[in-house]
């Protein structure tokens, strides 16, 4: 199955819908529509049916995978019999981040990628990403779907995307072994770490990892789709800026697999439904790696095997705005009046 | 007014639920309570009173944040006329986190703190300190609230504490100036960011931020003080375990200011009501800043001005689990044998 998220407008204004998407007819069905009609059919009225649909479909999909296995059944049903009124052209919609995480962790799983960052500036791979597989969080807040324009911020002059894949979890679990990981996995995504490389630098050098470097905008979609459907050991990935090839990866190559990722995300935490972990960049998937940046107005597209192609356009600079002030240290000012 | 989040049984199971605080009249009261009681004195049936009560005041308090000046306004209305049927003795409650933050960004605005830190090892503070506040954004869904005990992850022997103010976000923004960020802020809550040294060292190391150091347990209460009722410019801080004092210190001494770090936090993405940004410690809180460390049962209490204590007992180690098996580089066997 492959499940979105898009923009419907309505009198309470503009509402997020989950849909199944049907690729090769070109259509998504809005499972709620579809739902509150088979309801209706079998005797609900309408103010019941569209209760009881919207509570099985609402309009967070971290929510809906919450519901675990009876969500995906009661998708199943609605996909089956869904009338006409219930299908969208795709043609005609606007897509939003398939996915509203209540959290985001980007690991990074592909030694080739950081190698090539690495040998930018002369240096080794860091010795840790050979111990636990890294993370950082991303803002989850600041999702763009399929299509949708990515924002430049005004601290940057040097925009870049990233090449991964997005694993869902559909069930929380605790202190998981990897062999038991992969049953809390409820499906795959492609995943766009736009990333501002001239901010990202400072912040990982100060050790507290990449913050303003990478939190103002993420594209994740154009869906999900579920795990029963992909060989998640063998999927091709690719990347095109303005139609030429920059980058071409298979998730082959992680270093830590995605059930290692999961079973470390869960050590000592509880993980819940609906989150999103990254796999990192696979390797050559970014312009730094090739020396090259982003212009505005560039187009990037993310392919990646058995789920489809995330494409977005670059978006103009912000106005420059309020800059902080350099601090200078107060502690060795008082030490020198006091010498 | 002081606002806290609170457990309570019901046919449904456990729901957190809204309170005010009144700490000198030693009891909260339950403002989904009091106003459907409100609503159903002015003749709203019980179903139509409780439907409107709890769209106002939801379990969660983010949402209710959410709602802006209404919430407040209903939360002043609920208060003055609230019956003895809403309210509940301190003796008698279970606490939960104050605040369920969709996004959780934990400053480093004290020099002292980094200045001790950074002393342990003989190094000077890292130069972009001056430059930028810095933050990474810790695990929002792993927060513990005031009583509740801390769990101990098996990965670690080297358990923390970290002594900090909470920054609740009230309003939407993007791109402010610092002249005009505090005009966003909905109250301050204490916040102990507890930490497993032994882990947050490398990760650090790798360029990544904490993770696994910082993501298990953050304790956030008891309650959130709204802005109105605070000098955010002079809380005295204190810590102390097992009732002895480790710490002292005051939002006096922030080398990056409140404004600051909401103006920052808003450059290039849109800040939302119900995010929280942490100070980062106060110089001396921490037991890393005086080489102590805690032991299983130990109890840490966080004393803000304004607000309150917020105290939580140190867990039991949970059992070994399951290790990421060390990597070898593959890259460099590869060139190895292709020399």
């Amino acid at each position: 199955m492959k499940l979105a998220r898009i923009a419907r407008t309505s009198p309470d204004g503009v509402i997020p819908r989950l849909v199944a998407v049907q690729p090769e007819q070109k259509r998504v069905i809005d499972l709620a529509t579809a739902e509150r009609l088979r309801l209706e059919r079998q005797g609900a009225t309408q103010e019941a049916a569209r209760r009881l649909a919207t509570a099985l479909f609402p309009s967070s999909m971290a929510a809906a995978i919450s519901l675990g296995e009876v969500f995906l059944a009661a998708a199943r049903q609605a996909i089956e019999t869904a009338p006409e009124e219930a299908v969208i052209s795709l043609d005609d919609l606007q897509w939003l981040s398939a996915l509203d995480p209540p959290l985001l962790r980007d690991f990074t799983a592909f030694e080739q990628h950081v190698q090539n960052m690495s040998a930018r500036h002369g240096e080794p791979v860091f010795k840790e990403f050979y111990q636990t597989p890294p993370y950082f969080k991303i803002n989850p807040l600041a999702l763009i779907g399929h299509e949708q324009e990515v924002p430049w911020p005004n601290y940057t002059d040097y925009m870049d995307y990233e090449l991964e894949l997005g694993f869902v979890i559909g069930k929380s679990g605790r202190n998981l072994r990897p062999q038991e990981a992969l049953s809390h996995l409820f499906g795959v995504t492609i995943l766009n770490d736009f990333s501002a490389r001239d901010v990202q630098g400072p912040e990982m050098s100060s050790g507290f990892g990449p913050s303003k470097g990478k939190d103002f905008a993420t594209a994740i979609g154009p869906w999900i789709t579920t795990y029963d459907e992909l060989d998640i050991s063998h999927l091709d990935m690719v990347a095109r800026v303005n139609g030429e090839e920059w980058s071409r990866g298979s998730s082959a190559t992680m270093t830590w697999k995605v059930e290692e990722l999961i079973a470390y995300a869960s050590k000592g935490e509880t993980i819940w439904p609906g989150e999103l972990l990254g796999s990192g960049t696979v390797g050559t998937g970014s312009g730094a790696e090739h020396g090259k940046k982003f212009q505005p107005g560039d187009v990037i597209e993310l392919e990646v095997q058995g789920i489809g192609v995330l494409r977005n356009r670059i978006g103009q600079p912000e106005p420059r705005g309020w800059e902080p002030e350099p601090r200078k240290s107060r502690i060795s000012n008082e030490e020198k009046e006091s010498a």
